[in-house]
């Protein structure tokens, strides 16, 4: 029945309710496979003075929050083209480079992590729908260039990383063919992982496959490369992320489709967005997160959140499906039971119910899939979302760990916008 | 006050409860470090003629389960003292073999998985208190010696394990100098793991820790070594044991202690032992389980359980820390919440909840540890134990897992034994 606005609402939502079905099909047809690791000036359009930043697009420099602008000076600094902290600020500030929402690209970028053209960037290919994600490495716990460190060790183990270790990880991928990323996040859900923040489990797996394919002739090159990967218990995020970029794209471009793809802070904006709305971001301040600070940090430290990975809450892990990860939600703060709560909430504003992602806790029901903004609307429970915690200066890097919510201004207006 | 029999029950029961505080706190600061991996015959006593069975002593080869002679004859030709399977029955029926409990050795014993002279086993050392345990290799799911296969896969699969790959499991090892077992299990325990049955991350993790240190002079050796390794979900499960001898030794010998050191069968009885009765069994008839048959096998096709594996759930592991891996209750044939009763009920007849191994489903209650068999008597529960489940005849492996209950009888003995 139309209203004053001329527009059919109870029509409209039924074309959005078959809208979400399809986008739900697809969501749990699509695969993500690892099948490659190369430099981003081999896979996507980036010339050699774009930075591609994670969330909606910054305005330029001056937007630019603590850890990407450390993480863009220690860049400017190993290519030789600053001497010091101070000229690489300079250099950037004057405009010689240029920020790219890297979500323009199917890229997810993490936090101060930003992606150059010759970072090396994981190749997930959903070989159903044809899509394809990318992320770039992750250098492990401590201090590390995504989070904003940029000291000398940071910068020394980025480069081994970007060289020596992926040439030993892409032979390996080679004689592998190819790593089907899915089923070990679905392996991963009853081991304690939410696919997100804790990543142990599907790291230790990922180390595991690639391990007796790796190249062995220089045996100090094996022991590197191989203390790295079986010691970094967060290995799995970006694999996580592309997946999730790859397997989320299938929504994309969808008319009328409520359901979230893609949820990122930049530093400054939180943004989502909806399949019926390509490109589109609907943002609103960032939000603050509650968590844990390491010893010796408070929430004044922090810095505003920034990076993609949120595109896993998109496809039902991290936060909505925290009831996996006990261990992950005591570190939150919170009791095991209140981390049911919290992914029992999650069902009232998705469509669906994943697959075969599942919670052991909840006696295996499938986690939340696919967050449909008008049912934000209608029932004022915005999406969660988990996350690292970063400095707000660059150079000191992750002081903590937490959870945030969704401002319920990005929901509203995504849904208001399937009703223009 | 004393009682009619001479015995002063109240004092007796006092002298109990101090042994076992005495008891728990030594389990409680034992260790298991790894530290080596070497034919028997170089750390125990056992002559060429020896087998080393699960459980308490059998009285000869008459009462030997179809696993453990399909093992016994297995070994028999391997060694090229038979030529046929025939054969080897006669001459192990002949008394020209000797079968001995593996307990009195220290050692824990798997189903049909005898231990000769030649077998490698796992050297796990308990620094605090000097006691050592040991296990042999896990040949990993499918067809398998300790689940009485003797097929020619099986055994060259066998031989391989014994030499290519323990030598260079070892030499890993002896670069790594020692690996802390019990840190891998508290861990594991938050993934999924109960410690026992279920060893798909602690296999995962010790993967990963001796991964970086494995030779790579023949690149054909590693990948034929690594692709074992990794794909093994219960590689960790004869470490789990050894540490199980290692740890539970500090318990031992500890007069008027009621608790549970072992568990174990032999195919014919199950038997519980406690610290206060060194080396004395308890037994009665092996118990059926509860559990899950692979498709086209029933109950009817069981052998009677064997293994000394049950050392896990008398350190706090395994079945009496169900609660703890979601996946494996429901491979069980139960519901998550029907295995939280499960640990929770355990509580009741153990003296104290671990330190260090927690459960996060339970908000991180300690798992219940030390059964005291007084307990199980004065409140008729007896304690559950995980196990797989063999065929009765050689030749055919294993055909499922489940739970069993421990013969109350087993307990009743135990603690009768004390007021004696």
């Amino acid at each position: 029945m139309p209203d004053g606005s001329g527009v059919d609402v109870a029509a409209l939502d039924q074309d959005i309710d078959r809208a979400n079905a399809g986008a739900i099909d697809r969501i749990c047809h699509a695969g993500a496979w690892l099948v490659d690791l190369q430099p981003a000036r081999d896979l996507i359009d980036i010339g050699n003075d774009e930075f591609l930043h994670a969330g909606p697009p910054l305005a330029g420099w001056q937007e630019a929050c603590g850890p990407l602008k450390g993480a863009v000076i220690a860049n400017l600094i190993e290519r030789g083209r600053a001497a010091t902290f101070e000229q690489g600020e300079e250099i950037a500030a004057s405009g010689a480079i240029r920020l790219v929402s890297a979500s323009t690209k199917n890229v997810a970028a993490t936090a101060g992590g930003v992606i150059a053209a010759e970072t090396q960037l994981f190749v997930m290919k959903d070989k159903v729908f044809g899509n394809v994600g990318f992320a770039a490495i992750n250098e492990g716990r401590g201090h590390a260039l995504r989070y904003g460190s940029y000291d000398i060790e940071t910068r020394q183990k980025y480069r081994w990383m970007e060289s020596e270790f992926a040439t030993s990880f892409r032979e390996s991928l080679k004689r592998l063919g190819e790593i089907d990323i899915l089923a070990i996040l679905r392996q991963a859900l009853n081991m304690g992982d939410e696919g997100h923040s804790r990543q142990k489990a599907a790291s230790a797996m990922i180390a595991n496959t690639v391990a007796p394919y790796m190249p062995t002739r220089n045996a100090d090159i094996f022991e590197r490369v191989m203390r790295f990967l079986c010691a970094n218990e967060i290995f799995f995020l970006p694999l996580t992320m592309a997946a999730g970029k790859a397997v989320m794209a299938s929504a994309r471009n969808i008319p009328n489709c409520s359901i979230v793809t893609a949820m990122a802070g930049n530093g400054v904006d939180w943004g989502i967005q909806i399949g019926g709305r390509d490109d589109e971001w609907f943002t609103a301040p960032v939000p603050p997160l509650k968590g844990l600070y390491f010893e010796g940090f408070t929430e004044a430290d922090a810095s505003p959140v920034m990076g993609d990975s949120e595109v896993a809450e998109s496809m039902g892990l991290g936060a909505l499906a925290i009831a996996a990860a006990p261990a992950l939600a005591r570190y939150m703060g919170g009791t095991v039971s209140e981390a049911y709560k919290l992914t029992e909430r999650m069902y009232a504003i998705c469509v669906s119910e994943h697959p075969t992602f599942k919670i052991g806790t909840l006696e295996f029901r499938g986690t939340p899939l696919g967050i449909d903004v008008r049912r934000v609307v209608k029932t004022g429970i915005s999406p969660i979302f988990n996350s690292g915690i970063a400095h707000r200066e660059p150079g000191i890097g992750q002081i903590g760990a937490g959870y945030g919510v969704v401002p319920f201004e990005c929901c509203r207006a995504a849904a208001a916008s399937l009703y223009r």
